[in-house]
């Protein structure tokens, strides 16, 4: 049985993670790692729990912690990440990080736009950027893997067949993407309280998020140039989901959205996961919450000649903690969509 | 492999089980029944079970349909049950029901509730009430089962160790009980459309909703007397969930509240879905939905002299779907809790 | 022009007192104070009063203060109330007060259930307990005016016809009652959060919410007897709105819903603000969120014995807000009425 | 004092108008037509109008009407309004109409995009586009007045600036907008029940949705060019409220953000309804709800050389029934924003 420890345990996503293992009889979760709630049980956070999944939180002591597992995935803020993971990957541990730390190729752009000094950099080198359907056989054998951001996720798969079809420019590729309130963490910011959000929406991080450099930077590898795009997100009045609409310009004007719906079926022909909508139907994120799916639409604007593509997942699951357990499989060598099979709740 | 039915399966309860059955590897859905979508594939209704469970929706025929499955489970309309059932039962069928046709041992007062002429009458007393915490024995042996309602479970379960255990009266039974919006049903009525459901609370069916007497069968049997309760439902602006608070007057006055907890303690000390919750903790509806939980706190208001309990579980999970399932495994010689220890989303 | 001061104006309760006095041409908001926010002007806060309200916040100094206004009103947490509101009086000022601190007429009361010693004792007897349909005469003449609690006025007004006429026991008095999140306040705690508070319900503070003796006064006067309730309060997903349903034992058991209806509506005929519901139709919160209107509903079980009301009103409105703005007219020679036969948005 | 009748009463931009006009001492709303509700008091179809406005509505038969009232809005189905207008129209009255009938200025693109025949075509060139931003004067003596879209309200006056100052190119704009759920009309369809609609977010009328031509025909009479747009509407899981994310392509990429600021400050300096945000502020849909202002924030991608609008505003308030009753203010010579400064909630 593979022993898995959760550090970052009792945020978001790794109580997600911990709903989505803890039923598995191939994983023990052996340790559970959270400075904020040490010694009370992971049941008393999340009462949903209770019965299921009592084991008592531990406080963050690397060294302490790195025998108790053999896999780790953090769930650390940024800039933590980098200063924890370096001890677990001495003791031979592999590590799935969520934190932006090691999804950078180039520390430069991590440092401006986190706006911190990388503490590891020599460890960038070794990661993985854990998207599957991009890195799935680097992913196999990596001892550190990069889960990437739910934003860049949800934009990156709508967007990558497309590019690497070439049928449309890697220019002028505007994302307007949508987020459940969950994307910020459990956090108790008055902005974030129910009566100030509950029958809101809003646009934040105009022009300068953090997802915005992942996000080229794995476009600009698929196409062979450097890719810039305008992102925008935004914060809708609901627990967990995302969705971003996509305007990319098409090479040809011509083509229709059969065609480059075709590309699209044709791109992820073996994908578990993602789901190419038939025409007509167009993703929501009722849908896919709860779930490690992805659902994608593809329509051509025939007047504008752009294709808008819409792509719709579970920021906490393909956008994080199911993502991550979708890495783990196929680091671990077990069946890649064990465990992830089971649909949302839907309501 | 057990071949399960659903009828009525694109209602909210039938979507339900299927997204409970459908993972699993000893039960195959069979036939999945929809008058209203015949024809049409699930997996379209319900599009997070898209690539998961795509089978075509079949018209109401019994006759046709009763030789697909060994089991089903029925979620029609009250009235209807009762017309469809009895052909199935004739084929050597089992079948579990969640209308309100095989809830009533005596004819007359589901008559008198539901306004209709029982159409089956001779089969309610083969008809077992589907509440394993109090009938478990018999459910084994049933050939036709009633799914509770969700109301009458979660107030049932609530009040039953206090009855039981003689140490509150039978009478004055006060029970306050909230429900989120998935318990009307899939419906496009208008009164239940997002605007007008949406930030919005009310008390409906005051002194005459028809699980009033459910709930008073059952705690009739208990203790051994006619009872009558105050029942007032109310509807809350969200999807899922159902908490009852109940105020019951203590037999002794006197009485801690840890006495009374621990008499709730014991008498569900086998059972896997009723959490009795510590000293201090209140159950919310967040902890349960999405599962077959219950969850039960148990006060003492000294200054008045009454028990306070409240119970919280999920209207379309322990109060319908799962609970249905629950039954299915006891029938079918499962492990009662297969497929039913997975924990809510929480979130 | 009158000048009005409110003391803990970026509070929900005082933001709303804005935006119901901004319009007024008959009253001039003089100075809003903050300690939080002082230097900032009060839209920044609240954006939606950009360009309607910037007057700057300022500090807590009731010397300085108590010169800028001719009316106050505070909505401070007890126990500060009680330091801050005599210096005001003794200036001559006329104040609202919205805290627990002078609502009670035994000061032992307040203090234990408050758990806090009264700093201004000496102040109690000349409070008036600011609910109009009860206390209009002694509110034109008050220099200083508790305005009740949301549970209270909603609790007091749906019992005290019954109560007032002997239709109903003074005894097994059972309120369960649920409240928007507002009624909270302004917090940035974790279990006021988006994600922990949607689509999820509680109850909470049973057995030992502080609203309970506030209610157990004021229908003691009503009746003459030393009334004992049972209260049990909910908090709902939904930003404002308030409902309680009230169990009562009926005097006469062959009372027809009728005759106790037309008990409320003989008693609250004058009343502007009080609106008995036709039979058949119940309260729903969405009628009076945003307004000072409270809606009640009365109807009889006959099985029980018991008459059930259930009544309404917005937490921030006549629970709070627009309560204190009708005390003000009162106090202060305007139309009672005015500024508040407004609807609010049903929406 | 003003006698008003409204058209279509009964919708919730009907109902809107109401909550507005009610109050007010200078209008009487004379007459209240709903074909589904006639004979109905108004106050049974929106409780909280009760004792506020309980007028009867009339069915809908034009000759009888139109002696009723002075000025009338209509809330029709587009098809609908032209078929009742005409009849106003010749009887005298003036009219504001809130359906797509005649926004348009050449009927062919309003056939081609509402698939319908225009049976008024002779009033088209009567109609004013009722954007007081855009045609005041016009307003001023119109006899009939089409109230704008909501997207196109909030998308024009987020582009109107810019493009009319030439600071931005008339090509490639890309308008990603939210409605609220009360966008699609008081309706009982399933896909806008609560369970359905509730915490899910979605695109809609992707490429082709008809508030398309009207954002381009204003835009073109802004710049003198046609002008094409790529325009996505999307639901969120909220009642009121709209926003829309606009990327303009900057003609000088070297410009600022306050540069471009101060061209939006000038061109609205006279507007009471249009609030431009200082720098670091975005809009958000409770700071608007409820009332007639629209929000907007001005923002340079200085990576994208694009142009980042946000605006904001309440698709019931500025974007239908608020703008109805501005345009009626300016019709009908009363001061324009009477009625109007009350800010809406915030909660």
């Amino acid at each position: 049985m593979l022993r898995l420890g959760i550090i970052g345990a009792t945020g978001y996503v790794g109580a997600e993670i911990v709903r989505l293992i803890a039923p598995r009889d191939d994983i023990e979760i052996s340790v559970v790692v959270s400075n904020s709630f040490a010694g009370r049980p992971f049941s008393e956070i999340y009462p949903s729990l209770r019965g299921i999944f009592d084991k008592t939180c531990e406080s963050l002591d690397p060294e302490t912690i790195s025998d108790k597992a053999d896999f780790f995935i953090t769930a650390l803020p940024h800039g933590v990440s980098a200063t924890i993971i370096p001890r677990l990957i001495e003791n031979g541990r592999k590590v799935i990080d969520h934190s932006g730390d090691f999804r950078f190729r180039d520390v430069k752009v991590y440092e401006e736009w986190y706006k911190v000094t990388h503490t590891a950099p020599e460890l960038i080198s070794r990661a993985v950027y854990g998207l599957p359907e991009l890195y799935r056989d680097k992913i196999r054998d990596a001892g550190l893997v990069a889960d990437p951001g739910c934003y860049p996720t949800c934009s990156i798969l709508g967007i990558a067949p497309a590019l690497a079809a070439g049928i449309v420019s890697s220019r002028n590729i505007v994302i307007s993407a949508v987020s459940g309130v969950s994307g910020a963490g459990r956090k108790s910011e008055l902005s974030y309280s129910f009566c100030e959000t509950d029958e809101n929406f809003k646009a934040y991080g105009v022009a300068n998020h953090r997802h915005t450099p992942e996000i080229e930077q794995e476009l600009s590898l698929i196409c062979g140039e450097k890719v810039i795009v305008s992102f925008t997100p935004h914060l809708a009045p609901m627990k967990r989901g995302m969705l971003a609409t996509i305007c990319l310009d098409l090479s040809d004007a011509s083509m229709t959205a059969e065609e480059a719906r075709s590309v699209y079926l044709d791109y992820y022909k073996n994908e578990p996961f993602v789901r190419i909508l038939p025409p007509g139907e167009l993703p929501q994120t009722k849908a896919v919450v709860g779930s490690n799916y992805v659902d994608i639409s593809v329509n051509v604007d025939k007047r504008t000649g752009k294709l808008i593509v819409n792509s719709a997942l579970d920021n906490l699951g393909k956008g994080s903690a199911s993502q991550a357990v979708q890495a783990l499989n196929i680091m671990a060598g077990f069946d890649e969509t064990k465990g992830l099979l089971t649909p949302g709740p839907y309501l």
